[in-house]
């Protein structure tokens, strides 16, 4: 058997959606290479299931792609979209998948919001009760499938089944663990009393690690299946979103992190576990330490303005020249792009999109600034509630696809009237990972000395003074619009 | 020289906003040729301003370009886009023709406004103070060009003018003498107080005769010009609007006329002058005897769908065809296509465009059949507006460009609860001048008669039971839509 030798490389795994990448850094952050997998999703009505053995097949193809060299792996990290599954005492999966997507629990969602309560739930699992939490779905498994909730002997996220597939550990993170609805975020530990109050087994939930922690060694079965050596250390890691905020810096109290993609997500570290009085706002365990992340996803932005550059028949490029030549304000024209309803802050599922303000002298530049700024000032909502919640910002990073845009970050900080500060790695997640492996294996001392050496800043965007003003009173038309288009809000279904 | 032999073709002359036609026609109403021509018209600022000359040559080259037989032509009707100007005592502009789109006369119209009352004009005028108006802009005149205005024999709209032109006497019609604001429209007879309560001189204003009564006969000149006998019956005509409406059929009381083009046009004939206690709705004189046509003309519709059509880089047809295929209510989707602001009834000149319920599953045509939705749903209050004020329609003829596509026709008639006409001459103002010079020279005995002869029905659309009472909720929703987009509008400009 080989004893394993110090590298220097790091392997980032992050599976995504639909697909998952892997990618090698060197311990200054710079991206050596990278291969990405599909694997497969089905949908069905409420159903949104990745399956398990696809994933792991992807996750070792991506891993061969990239052909590193064994020798120099020092450690593997990993990341992964939400999403749980049930395994049995030997770590083989009951079920599939349940993806982020994945609806089916909305009755036992709303059976938990009426036994326990929404405020109870939150002012210790520092979340809504929704269905796409693990809390509901267990109570869905029960009901719905007895025979493999009673075999089961974990539940798991997907990241927590892959890092148990590499090492044979099956340890949870506290920021995942804070997906579970379970968890006492204040405390950082499962909460007995939720998981009595539902009647739920005890033995269910692994235990929890710092994401830095080592969860393991990398199996002989497992190397062989990446083309790795076995014996390289395994790190904990944790859920896509709040990784991608620490691949983006967002590695001590009062840094913010905007991942712009399909959807937008605002988190911004603490170092207390402050509790929105309102509960617009996701109250996360930090991946490491006394510390903890507050913000949340919001609804389809990126994915809005790629609907609406598919309507207008024009490539986002262009589109995006055009509404550079087109003033602040678009001239008149106000776009709220919430087109399959709102997450943070307002919650609002039935909310659909609307314009106001629409002239002759408008074009599709027009429309599609106004929805840049729209999207622009759903974000500040965002800050608003973090602000009134108690929380300072002195600092925010853009990262995501997005943050390539240089007028949609213009937009942005001139709506936020604050700077945003854009790494030169934009895929952040990955780059996340890394750094949290490469403190797990001592490689940096801290996560905010592997972002002071991983994290290489590519640009920053100040606002633009003059146009501030002018999108204060934009965001005080655009709240009206948003008023006026909740009275508007299609009728439901059989309604008409 | 000859003498003038009865002939059985009619030469109708239909002068536009930029160009004017000439079409000949038979007794049926059956057209046997047409011809275009532009004309100067210049635009700067509030100005809108056609050159006389050259409409007076587009004219003749129109009809030289048609080479009609001249001994065959019977009579000469004439019809004209509201305009107006000053003359001296041989006929000679004074001044260019201001077209309906001139706004030079804003603060004449508001000095009207604070002297006379909004209320009291309304009582005699049948309409609401605009700078659109004869009234407003001959106080310009008189302020702004003394030299001009004291040297005025004669105000006549551009078609009175035209009428001169070809035989020498200059008449008003009563429906055209309506958009002057100092028309009696109840009595039918020039208004002496509100002439005099404007100081301005009785002089000025043309002797009126119903638009079939014979303004007199071609004259030598104006044969030669046109290529025509001279001694051809020349009647007196009608402004385009009404004039279409009369050519759709609408030469009774009970019958209104939805004329479809960039703006659309709402008349419905009545027998007795019935004033809107609301003011939503202009009264006119009915061009022929004891009879009014109520309604008004609509904002940029048509012009709204062709702006549509611009910005999502399609064709009419193409967008029409996508339409038909998305169900009635357009799926949540409400999209008030007021661009420009409104006219009848809301007269609301700041209101912009807008559109609620917007989602991903939302395509091009989603939005277009929205947007057909929506213009049916304000003529839908056109015709609410007429109940209201007590007015029976028992028939509504559909003419203009937008009569040609079924949908259209379809979707306005599922909104109104009501069939929908639709002549075989959609381009209705030409058709209406001959019906209106038809019976001038006796070949029909009444407009009823020229109706019945000249007036073939193309089509006759039925509403959709299954989507009526679909719209009729839709209508409730776009009601909102309207109240809340008030509060929307953009600021004015200096405001940001």
């Amino acid at each position: 058997m080989d004893r394993f030798m110090p590298g220097d490389l790091i392997l980032a795994i992050d599976a995504g959606t639909s697909s998952t990448r892997a990618t090698l850094f060197d311990a200054a952050g710079q991206p050596l290479g990278q291969a990405s997998r599909p694997f497969t999703v089905a949908y069905q009505s409420a159903f949104a299931e990745a399956d398990p053995a696809s994933l792991w097949t992807a996750v070792a193809d991506a891993v061969r792609d990239l052909q590193p060299d064994p020798s120099r792996i020092a450690a593997i990290g990993v990341t992964a979209a939400i999403g749980m599954l049930l395994t049995d005492a030997s770590g083989e999966p009951l079920s599939p998948i349940c993806t982020w997507q994945d609806r089916r629990a909305t009755e036992q969602a709303a059976a938990i919001e009426s036994r326990c309560g929404a405020a109870a739930v939150y002012s210790v699992a520092g979340r809504r009760i929704d269905p796409e939490l693990t809390g509901p779905r267990l109570l869905w498994f029960r009901e719905r499938q007895p025979d493999v909730f009673s075999k089961a002997h974990l539940v798991l996220t997907a990241k927590d089944w892959l890092v148990q597939r590499l090492c044979g550990q099956a340890v949870c993170d506290p920021a995942g663990a804070s997906y579970s609805l379970l968890f006492d975020v204040a405390r950082g530990a499962w909460s007995h009393d939720l998981i009595a109050e539902l009647r739920l087994p005890r033995h269910l939930f692994p235990e929890v690690r710092d994401a830095t922690a080592l969860a393991g060694l990398l199996t002989p079965g497992a190397a062989s299946a990446l083309g790795l050596r076995h014996g390289a250390p395994v790190v904990v890691g944790g859920p896509d979103g709040t990784v991608g905020g620490i691949g983006g810096g967002m590695v001590e109290p009062g840094i913010a992190v905007n991942v712009m993609g399909t959807t937008d997500v605002i988190l911004a570290c603490v170092d207390r576990p402050s509790f929105d009085p309102l509960r617009r706002l996701v109250l996360n365990r930090f991946p490491v330490g006394e510390a903890w992340s507050v913000g949340g996803p919001m609804a389809a932005t990126g994915g809005a303005v790629a609907w609406l550059a598919g309507v207008l028949g024009a490539d986002l490029r262009a589109l995006t020249a055009e509404a550079a030549s087109i003033p602040a304000g678009s001239e008149g024209l106000v776009f709220a792009p919430v087109m399959a309803g709102s997450r943070t802050p307002r919650w609002n599922v039935s909310e659909r999109g609307g314009i106001a303000g629409l002239a002759f002298e408008h074009g599709r530049g027009h429309l599609f600034r106004a929805a840049l700024e729209g999207i622009a000032a759903e974000v500040a909502e965002v800050f608003d509630a973090l602000a009134f919640a108690g929380m300072t910002v002195n600092e925010i990073r853009a990262v995501g696809g997005g943050a390539e845009s240089r007028l949609w970050l213009e937009i942005r900080a001139a709506m936020l009237g604050k700077a945003l500060i854009v790494p030169e790695v934009v895929e952040a997640s990955a780059l996340g990972a890394a750094m949290i492996a490469a403190v797990g294996v001592g490689i940096h001392p801290s996560l905010r000395g592997a972002s002071a050496a991983m994290v290489r800043i590519r640009d920053r965007v100040e606002p633009d003074p003059e146009v501030v003003a002018g999108y204060a009173r934009l965001r005080r038309r655009y709240a009206a619009l948003r008023e006026g288009l909740e009275g508007l809000n299609p009728p439901q279904s059989g309604e008409e």
